[in-house]
């Protein structure tokens, strides 16, 4: 904690680097511009690198000040945005990029048995009418593997579990121009009868391999991924997910990696499935 | 374009929504807090959905007078703010999320004919004199590849080229309390001597195989990622990318996926290593 009389206190980071919370700091009967002026004036002396203010939404009478000041948005999110101000003159500006990658996910929900894929129709489709996959958004803090089976359940009413990721889409200038990465995992259903969310799905159904093969209304992205999929079948490929715990964060991770099936299964032999209710 | 006489102009979305951009709306003339009321009363009217507000820095003393007026923050980068305000009362409130997630990579820089991988550590490093992998964070805009190459090429002068994703980490509650997607790739080094940064790196070498899977300062999910790649060898698995346009977006994206090379190159035939210049 750096302090000293008059001037903010924030918390020293291992790049000496300050950081000031308006929760802890706002005060309505402080000159604000003035004593940011005397703190930047105080940071500047003891050497500190980024200054940080995260400014509750509570608080945004300060951010004006802290523009004017020379402070530049950094990020917001949860109620709060975080500026950031440079103090070293002569030392190249070296601070992390905000977030700028939107996740999203999409379920390939294949009943292997009848050779069907579970396809939607979003009530505001890019492209009204077209067949996509159920999928949507990561919520924060939220793992792929629980997003896909979340998405696919809230659409579709379709309960899932985990069988392999299946690939990895990158774009650029995306919503609010952030980047895009896409998760596509292939889900294996445990129910069929679908009950779809009438909010934001204005259709859902069960559509066979050959039909979605070559549906106009299917884009070709969409159609590459059950090829891809259906390739990793028959090669025996799988794309597992493992959980472990970080020993020195004691934080948990996911860890994505590729397997060969064929492999632990024996020379050539073809994994076997599990027989599927076909009553939808 | 969503406009009438005393009332902001914003661009109307295909949700029934409006943004708004400082960038073109502003002016210090206004009375700001009076204007912003008429405009909501009008879109209130207009049954509009969520009323978006981008406001540049330049534009920063129009933040406190849309957050007393129910606005919050949703995001924030490149020197503005984006703030929503959501209309409907008897709706629920559908917004995608703000980025959360922050992008990294790490370089498996393997010289396959030494048995040596290459090594880095940071001059900030959370665990002090730890060996990592070269990498840091992805830039806006910035593919995965090319960030690794990028990142591989700034700390340690050593060009490379992609030749397989290894494993994918995702983690919650890193830096600025987002989530944080790390993606190690195998990069081919196509010069050996090391020029490293010495702004950010204190030091980099390569270590033998051996060494590093033993090594007491190398973190063991870093040890694992080597095991994995190592593995990917023996059984010669691939993580492919493949660039691509969107047909109707007109945008270009990457696709990664799986590939068993020892398919395309013949039953169990391991696939040659082209001879590599070892003098360091």
């Amino acid at each position: 904690m750096e302090t000293s009389n008059g001037v903010f206190k924030g918390i020293l980071d291992r790049f000496n680097g300050i950081t000031v919370e308006s929760e802890h700091e706002y005060n309505a009967a402080d000159d604000f511009p003035e004593k940011l002026k005397r703190s930047l004036d105080y940071w500047q002396r003891k050497r500190n690198r980024a200054i940080w203010f995260k400014v509750n939404e509570k608080h945004s009478n300060w951010i004006p000040a802290l523009t004017e000041n020379g402070f530049q948005f950094h990020h917001a999110r949860d109620g709060y945005l975080t500026l950031v101000c440079w103090l070293p003159e002569n030392e190249y500006k070296n601070l992390p990029p905000c977030a700028h990658t939107m996740l999203g996910v999409g379920g390939l929900v294949v009943n292997k048995e009848c050779k069907e894929i579970l396809v939607v129709s979003d009530r505001y489709a890019l492209i009204p009418n077209s067949w996509k996959l159920p999928g949507g958004f990561i919520e924060p803090k939220e793992n792929l593997v629980e997003s896909g089976i979340r998405e696919v359940h809230e659409e579709t009413g379709i309960e899932t579990e985990y069988e392999t990721m299946v690939s990895i889409r990158h774009s650029h200038g995306g919503l609010f121009d952030t980047s895009d990465l896409y998760f596509v995992m292939a889900l294996k259903p445990k129910n069929f009868n679908i009950k779809r969310d009438e909010r934001e799905i204005s259709k859902a159904k069960w559509m066979p391999f050959e039909e979605y093969l070559n549906h106009p209304h299917v884009h070709e992205t969409n159609r590459n991924f059950l090829k891809i999929y259906l390739d990793y079948q028959k090669c025996g490929l799988c794309f597992v997910l493992q959980k472990a715990k970080h020993q020195i964060l004691k934080k948990e991770y996911c860890l994505y990696f590729m397997k060969s099936i064929l492999e632990e299964s024996g020379q050539g032999e073809v994994v076997k499935e599990d027989s599927k209710n076909c009553d939808k």
